[in-house]
């Protein structure tokens, strides 16, 4: 399998727009519930023919002193939001997040296996842990499980899922109304699963789904992040703040893959990249800072403290450095590591940081024309830092709109992206095969 | 609140139909993934103005010997497949059954609540308790709950579910752009629940939903259940045989209301019911006739042990009356009342108790002219057995079809159906009012 000549593109939808501050732009609706906003969203999206819309979650509600003015607390649950846009799209990918910290494998499996079927195959699971001691609290426990414990719990939670998905060989279901036989037994394979953390004797309720399996994402950068995503992962999902770190990256992982015995074309990596179009690089700049105009100090230094692990930072001196903070045992180990080098390099306060990753939120920014735009994502794509790229905007719908209107037609004139779907699965789309029914013994 | 001067009717969907060989009849498509099937379904129930789909559910394949000879083992997940019909009709409720045994109320809460947003207000939620040990199996346990710790799981889930529901005051986010705020904190309610089975602290990350909470259905008929079903739900679906004991499982339902300070009103009992439906009685008694003899017996007996509470029948003549049985633990004892005492009365062996629940599976069937039809349920209805009925038919879409387009206009005529939908939610169409946010300490 060769590497894609293609561009693979996602776009990653938060209700309102990535920026901290998108809500209160004048242009944006900023009700989170309207689901004719997100059917435009998801049309608009398959009209410029991206891979995919991908969905972000958290299973609590913003934990911060200044959560009331951050629109991070109200959104629908994304396995529902996907499936009811499944019925309004046709090609585009529908990727939603959902962690295997607080889940049970046997329910995911099946959303997923069934967002699978509903759509046509065009179902992606995004796999995190979870790391915030919020969501614990809603769900038993007063503390986010350790680092090692999430991902030893991840590993056997998707080793549990793959197993599930793999319950019936594709030709299980015979419907042999003559013979009276709906399914042929020998074709049914119950997993037996007894680990550390799961017992799932299974079969799924539901027939292999049309994608073998769902598309599988995976975002963790950390060591056991990158070990899980080269074991399991279709694609990673990762924030890169500079062409070399990205080179080696990519490297790192793709690396990694021959020792799950995978090939390099088997897994796409698509850092995050935080779009800004205008006609000219100053119209674009002018638009960013619209944005950061609307970001009140205490609201980017909330964000920050998520950013860096969970962190309430609002009792420390905005204009001063960051303090000096314990290493992160969340999620964001990586995120952390990455902004506390910015912050030293460009010797910035705490409020300033705050700003910096207002927008992006710790990816990588593009301020630019549609031409300056596609050249750096041409150069990171031929540079081997990237198979595709997950897009963000600052605001929606208009930032996408803009995307695909300006951006996406540039990297068609270049050849980079598709003008046309060729396939109807998300799987066709990225370039990755349908996985065979494994064999058994 | 008045009783509704009409019929409430909803239609209970298993994939090819509700009789047990559904799948063979030589009309059924028999593939139960085939959305564009549901889409069809749900737009013809909409036509015909029923207040609500309502979809049953297990969290395990079907578990017996002839399983591969049922149509039990294959379909999609309940919620996400209501998400996707909700892009596709515009009123008709969408009712998904979810456990509480093997679920985590944040999840049920959050879905229900999506499911609620993203239907402009017509989420139902059917409260299950599970009673299978092979449900069990997929979720960590070797055994299904008790009888008794399934209700008091079951009360204590509502309970968090109910709470959750209800984190936000209606008018709670107001997204003030000038000032920067996105909701008032002083409308948010963490729920802090501390219970036996579950620690929730809350809030959910959803508004209150259109509906201030979806409609809660229940359908346990046990002590347990009724006492349950009169403290929280909205809608009780039950097995009722003949008038007289309807009426007198009405009545007692109806009583218990205002232990729990309820009107008799705020609770609608709606029977399920099989229609067959012909130009003459005897047509429709030789429509039913043609799935009858699509029943093999151990398939017919592996659907009555089922019925009876688990049991594996397999070992027994089936040409015998029906063994001794322990009294059931599963969620099934009223069940297993009812049909071992039709058995008694009609001294039926065991192939031919399976035969005769092979298409209402113990509920009610009705055989016969739309007229007749129209009949009983109007008889039922006057007489105070029933509120509403939901609407099974042999086999899928005709015989919802036939139900839509002869039994429906039938009701119409006689003013006891509405001829168009008076209000969007389900709510509306059930004659429930939306509950106010519960007043604070």
């Amino acid at each position: 399998m060769a590497r894609n000549e293609q561009i693979s593109l996602g776009a990653f939808i938060h209700p309102a727009g990535h920026h901290v501050a998108a809500w209160r732009h004048p242009d944006v609706a900023p009700d989170p519930l309207n689901i004719q906003q997100y059917i435009q969203i998801a049309q608009l999206a398959e009209r410029a023919c991206l891979d995919t819309l991908f969905i972000a979650d958290s299973l609590a509600v913003f934990d911060s002193p200044v959560a009331h003015k951050m629109a991070r607390s109200n959104y629908f649950e994304p396995v529902t939001l996907l499936a009811t846009l499944s019925a309004v799209t046709r090609h585009i990918g529908l990727i939603a997040t959902a962690t295997t910290s607080y889940n049970q494998p046997y329910h995911i499996a099946r959303q997923f296996a069934s967002l699978d079927h509903l759509s046509g195959g065009r179902a992606g699971w995004n796999l995190v842990t979870s790391d915030a001691a919020n969501e614990a609290a809603n769900f038993n426990r007063e503390q986010h499980f350790s680092h090692q414990e999430r991902y030893l719990r991840a590993r056997e939670f998707y080793q549990v899922v793959e197993g599930l998905w793999n319950s019936w060989e594709d030709d299980a279901f015979v419907y042999d109304k003559p013979g009276g036989e709906v399914y042929r037994p020998e074709k049914m394979h119950p997993l037996h699963h007894h680990g550390e953390y799961f017992r799932v004797r299974g079969p799924l309720n539901i027939a292999r789904s049309p994608q073998g399996k769902p598309v599988v994402v995976q975002a963790g950068s950390s060591e056991d992040g990158k070990a899980l995503a080269a074991a399991t992962a279709d694609v990673v999902f990762t924030a890169q703040p500079t062409l070399d770190k990205a080179k080696a990256f990519y490297r790192d992982v793709k690396q990694r893959l021959s020792l799950s015995g995978r090939t390099e074309n088997s897994l796409k990596i698509m850092p995050g990249v935080l779009l800004v179009t205008g006609q000219s690089q100053s119209e674009a700049e002018e638009k960013y800072e619209q944005f950061q105009q609307l970001v009140e100090p205490d609201v980017g230094i909330a964000l920050l403290g998520r950013m860096l692990g969970n962190f309430d930072l609002s009792g420390y001196p905005p204009d001063e450095p960051l303090p000096e903070l314990p290493l992160s045992d969340s999620g964001q180990q990586s995120r952390q590591a990455l902004l506390l080098a910015l912050a030293a390099e460009e010797n910035l306060t705490l409020a300033e940081l705050g700003l910096r990753i207002a927008g992006g939120r710790g990816h990588r920014t593009l301020k630019g024309t549609p031409q300056q735009i596609a050249d750096e994502l041409q150069c990171w794509f031929e540079e081997y830092a990237a198979d595709g790229f997950n897009i963000m905007v600052p605001h929606l719908p208009q930032g996408l709109e803009e995307v695909a209107l300006q951006v996406v037609p540039e990297l068609q004139r270049r050849g980079l992206f598709r003008t046309q779907y060729q396939g109807s699965t998300l799987r066709s789309h990225l370039g990755l095969t349908v996985p065979a029914f494994p064999p058994r013994q």
